[in-house]
């Protein structure tokens, strides 16, 4: 196994650079820090191109076992200032991943599915703690819209909390996510969160497909998303707060929607 | 109105040491930053020690009001360096208030009360989250119990967004807490979250006084805490997501208690 104790190693250099949106995009790889996320990318087999394990830590057995099964990924034995070149936090758990991002997602959703829609959602943890909410609520995918937070951002990575290995997420723009999977699901109905023309969100029916879209933490959703939604619904404020949070906003929507469905 | 350019100005010295509990605890006082929070605390009539003004802000109305209805608040002129010495955020916007803690709360509760006990909740962000839900969801009062995060730590008040201002919070031992409660209203039920002898949490009613608590993020409710829960409840997962996040489980279970409640 090779061991790596140069933070001047040119792929410890490249690897570093990892941080910035714009060489994940172009290079197709991010960052997994930590050895729960780099359990929950091995155990739902992303592609990884290396993982970086701190000296003399214990390999543990998920690790051997996706090993044996990936001959391409390296395996390579660090120092603690290579680890923390490489890291976004300061204080680096003892391992870390350059995982691939994944080309293929399913072209075909289920009958009566539940998507997630996040458009221009701008925090990095409201968009990760969304995908973790979704997967946790049984959702069969998620779609960061355009100007939404980078998936592959560290914040949004760690408040996934390895949710994002566990449900197709899409990357694209909204209006034609939209218009693609009503070509499909003629039946979809868009459900937005808006002040205009909205029920209460315990007054409408979740049935069938549905695709719950989640605006803006200042601006809510945009006009031309607005423009697609077959209804729009409004979580009652009944104290002082001005708003909610858009996680807990899209995530008491989600478990609303379950809890209509599954009784 | 006095003016402040030195950040060795012994006043300004002393109110950057706010950043640390300790010191927050011995004065009374914690530091309130950016315009929106400023003006929530106005608007709720919370005692102010004093308001710094970034040089050439024009002062808004509320500001005005506020300081005609408290004559020993002072308002005070500041240059960026000085606002810069005193905030916690590396770019402040242009106010910033040192007020005081409240130390008067309601001896009794309302009939019915519903109240949000925090059990060695540990992130500021999921403490300030779920105040700010308590109080869009209309409950009574919220307890942060020994253990949690500081309620006015930078992180916290920032994420309730003012709610910190319209509910009751207090802050005591939880197990003192209850017994406290029950003497009082000896109907209250405590929900608590735990995977024990629980039941889902839409099969439960919400009916009557109700406390819920949340636990500690990784290692859920302290056993003495346990020990005194009515009814525990589990928001069940339907996906790979092995939990919810804290501030979400709160948040779902708090506006189904109150959609029971006013349906």
């Amino acid at each position: 196994m090779e061991r790596i104790t140069s933070v001047q190693n040119p792929r410890i250099k490249q690897w570093a650079k990892l941080h910035v949106r714009k060489e994940r995009e172009s290079t197709g790889c991010f960052l997994l820090e930590g050895m729960h996320l780099v359990e929950e990318a091995c155990r739902s087999d992303v592609p990884l191109e290396a993982i970086l394990v701190e000296e003399d830590t214990v390999l543990p057995e998920w690790l051997k076992a996706y090993q044996q099964t990936h001959q391409n990924m390296e395996l390579l034995w660090v120092t603690r200032p290579v680890l923390e070149k490489v890291s976004e936090t300061k204080t680096p758990q003892g391992m870390l991943a350059i995982a691939k991002m994944r080309t293929t997602l399913p072209d075909a959703l289920p009958d009566d599915c539940l998507l997630l829609v996040l458009d221009k959602l701008q925090d990095p943890g409201n968009v990760g703690t969304l995908i973790r909410t979704a997967d946790a609520a049984g959702f069969d995918g998620v779609v960061i819209g355009e100007g939404s937070a980078d998936l592959y951002n560290s914040k949004t990575i760690r408040s996934t909390m390895g949710s994002l290995f566990h449900l197709p997420i899409w990357r694209e723009n909204v209006v034609d996510f939209i218009h693609r999977v009503k070509d499909e699901h003629p039946g979809l109905r868009v459900i937005g969160t808006s002040l205009k023309e909205s029920k209460a969100y315990t007054d409408v029916m979740y049935a069938g497909s549905v695709a719950l879209v989640i605006g803006n933490e200042g601006s809510g959703i945009s006009d031309d998303v607005l423009a697609l939604t077959d209804q729009n619904v409004i979580i009652p404020i009944h104290g002082r707060a001005e708003s909610l949070n858009a996680a807990i906003a899209g995530s008491v929507l989600m478990y609303e929607a379950i809890r209509q469905r599954i009784k």
